[in-house]
């Protein structure tokens, strides 16, 4: 579904005038085309940030981010959803990105210190309380509260479980599939995924090549990255089942709450999963209210950035729904891992079948690059929410002046 | 919800080198900022159109369409939402816009006298075969095959009946109100709309004064423009409901199929409608499924044109829902009439409970406006499907360099 894709991100910076040296980095990742829409989308922005005061900004991210989101003409454009939604993201993560440096935090543990009433002022209870009230909201945090420090050393100590989808790319070989599978379990990996919904038939020899491979107690995850109708992902599901698939991710249109709800009766016990662009939390509400999806899977750069994503850990933990974010791109890795860590601490107080997708791209642009340790992230300690990319990579890579993109002709 | 909009259009103009002297026109509508990143959008299309060879492309608008949803790269700023999907919208819109000019047709007409397979290849099925195969859409077309030729000729002697929404701004005074509903039914209208949602105790007072005003035979639509959660949507309709609302249009999130379907049930017998914000046809497929609608209102300029249009149109067909779209802005009555014509002639077969939204604003730019004649819009008969502007338009409001612009310092 998303062939030869360009991995390429709209960067945006946060520039201040207070003379710490500080700023806020954040982007919105894109697979290539489309990259110069998304940075359109980004600059229209600047009208919301340009000049205004830091602290007032920094102080009130909530009030940041409901000005944006209801931007009275820019909303026309969606509404929160798209290129739009996805632009509100990336200048918002960038302010949170400043936030955090500024308190000398990781993201994940500034968000996860932060008093429940400053929580639930960061989140848009717009559209959502037939789900969930602000008092609901209240009472999962106020829930969480007992224990944060204690998850919070064992956090540090242990690391949040991860999952990883380097052995199951459409393409490889059964041998590399099965020497990669076999390297992730020996890694730590207590789960990996492969992609499929190419080819009936080859997807059940690599089923159980990776089967074979891994054993009976490792978790093997499949995403079809939206390939399928409805009925065809049944019948696609059926035939992979005696190989026990752990959940099934994106079988069709990520709009399709109905769809999911029909496959998930279907293959039961395979799990179904969404989220990496399911477009804003109305329509994650919905997977949750209809229980369409037994696993929730945010993206840092696909909604309008933390707060959004903060709504949408309340309402999962709301639920009793675990939440399993799509990582990969460009940074998602990087950004990511804060919000499963936050839930941890302060939200829904626990990783019992949680994971964080982990793939091993593009690391190296990155100022705070992930850290893997035996299957599970280590929890940054570096100040910052983690998409800011080395200068060096950024005026490399920079579309279409950059060095990079000259010596490929660019212009 | 959309406070202070700059009725605004990026505009898209296909130009040929066939020496005919037609161009194909149409426009995404915005309201004002975001207009320059739906025009980044719109031309990250070029690559698909330009240097193509024009009869290939107009022979199969199918294939034309499917190009472009499923663009590899841009996919992934939707799918098949938002600002892309927009654009799509303008470029295939565009091209239906050229064909029925060299057809020397009207859209609407051009449409309806395709034959049952050639509509049925406009279709892109995907997502929605749970809802509606290309069999059972072959189905609703053949059932309207006899009749066609009946019901065109009566479409051009009565034309197509309409509602307006003229009477009803917020912020109007009682005064106007009445006279404008009063004059409204002395036109000819056996509907009106009120937009509703800014304050109850002024609603209901509105609500009386145009009931009184209209009369018992006259439907009263109201309008929330999405400013509702589902809990206020219901107690605001109870308020409303002694003063018999005929529908209730954007009472809460597009998004929210559920939502939607929660309201029907709460106020029956006041209807549900909406349509204008809803993203793609995996939505409308949705709020068919569920019943959360009693009436789909297409809007010409928000999904993948004709197309995807014609995929919507056929749904409620399949579902025996009406349409009845939305219009204003910018060029909407005149692109979006185009299509329930052809519904009537070629697809439902009826326009029983169908009406098109009319608003009287900015048909002076239009070469071929709108022509209402006792509520009702007559039947275009110049070739094009609507959306073109008069030549001195584009140049005066061209932003920011045309005259228009540059008067208000737009520079």
């Amino acid at each position: 579904m998303n062939p030869e894709p360009d991995y390429s991100a709209a960067y945006a910076v946060l520039h201040t005038d207070a003379g710490d040296g500080l700023e806020g980095h954040s982007l919105a990742f894109t697979t290539g085309r489309g990259n110069d829409i998304q940075s359109a989308a980004i600059q229209a922005l600047e009208q919301w940030v340009v000049g205004r005061r830091v602290d007032e900004v920094l102080g009130d991210l909530g009030a940041f981010s409901r000005e944006m989101v209801h931007e009275p003409q820019l909303r026309w454009l969606g509404p929160e959803k798209g290129v739009v939604q996805m632009a509100v993201g990336a200048v918002l993560n960038a302010a949170w990105d400043l936030r955090a440096k500024r308190a000398g935090q990781p993201l994940w543990q500034h968000l996860a210190r932060l008093d429940v009433e400053e929580l639930l002022d960061l989140v848009d209870f717009r559209w959502l309380t037939d789900a969930m009230t602000r008092a609901e909201a209240k009472a999962v945090l106020t829930r969480a509260l007992p224990g944060r420090e204690e998850r919070e050393a064992l956090l540090l100590e242990r690391g949040y479980p991860a999952y990883t989808t380097t052995p199951g790319w459409l393409g490889y070989s059964d041998d590399k599939l099965e020497r990669l599978a076999r390297e992730a379990v020996a890694d730590g990996f207590t789960q990996i995924k492969l992609k499929v919904g190419a080819d009936l038939t080859d997807d059940v020899r690599r089923m159980k090549v990776a089967r074979a491979a891994v054993g009976d107690d490792i978790r093997i995850a499949v995403d079809a990255n939206q390939r399928w109708d409805v009925g065809q992902a049944i019948a696609w599901m059926h035939a992979l089942a005696p190989y026990e698939p752990y959940w099934i991710e994106e079988p069709t249109s990520p709009d399709d709450v109905l769809g999911h709800a029909t496959v998930r009766r279907a293959v039961h016990p395979i799990k179904v999963a969404t989220g990496e662009h399911v477009a804003n939390r109305v329509v994650f509400k919905q997977l949750l209210q209809l229980r369409a999806v037994d696993v929730v899977q945010i993206d840092a750069a696909r909604v309008a950035g933390v707060n959004e994503n903060l709504a949408i850990l309340l309402m999962a933990a709301h639920h009793g729904v675990p939440v399993c974010p799509h990582a990969g791109g460009v940074g998602l890795c990087e950004m990511v891992q804060h919000l499963s860590m936050t839930d941890f601490v302060a939200i829904s107080g626990t990783w019992a079948d949680r994971v964080v997708e982990h793939v091993d791209h593009l690391h190296e642009h990155f100022v705070t690059p992930v850290q893997l340790e035996r299957g599970r992230y280590r929890a940054p300690l570096a100040p910052g929410g983690g998409g800011e990319m080395h200068a060096a990579s950024v005026a490399d890579y920079t579309f279409p002046d950059g060095p990079q993109w000259r010596a490929r002709g660019a212009r």
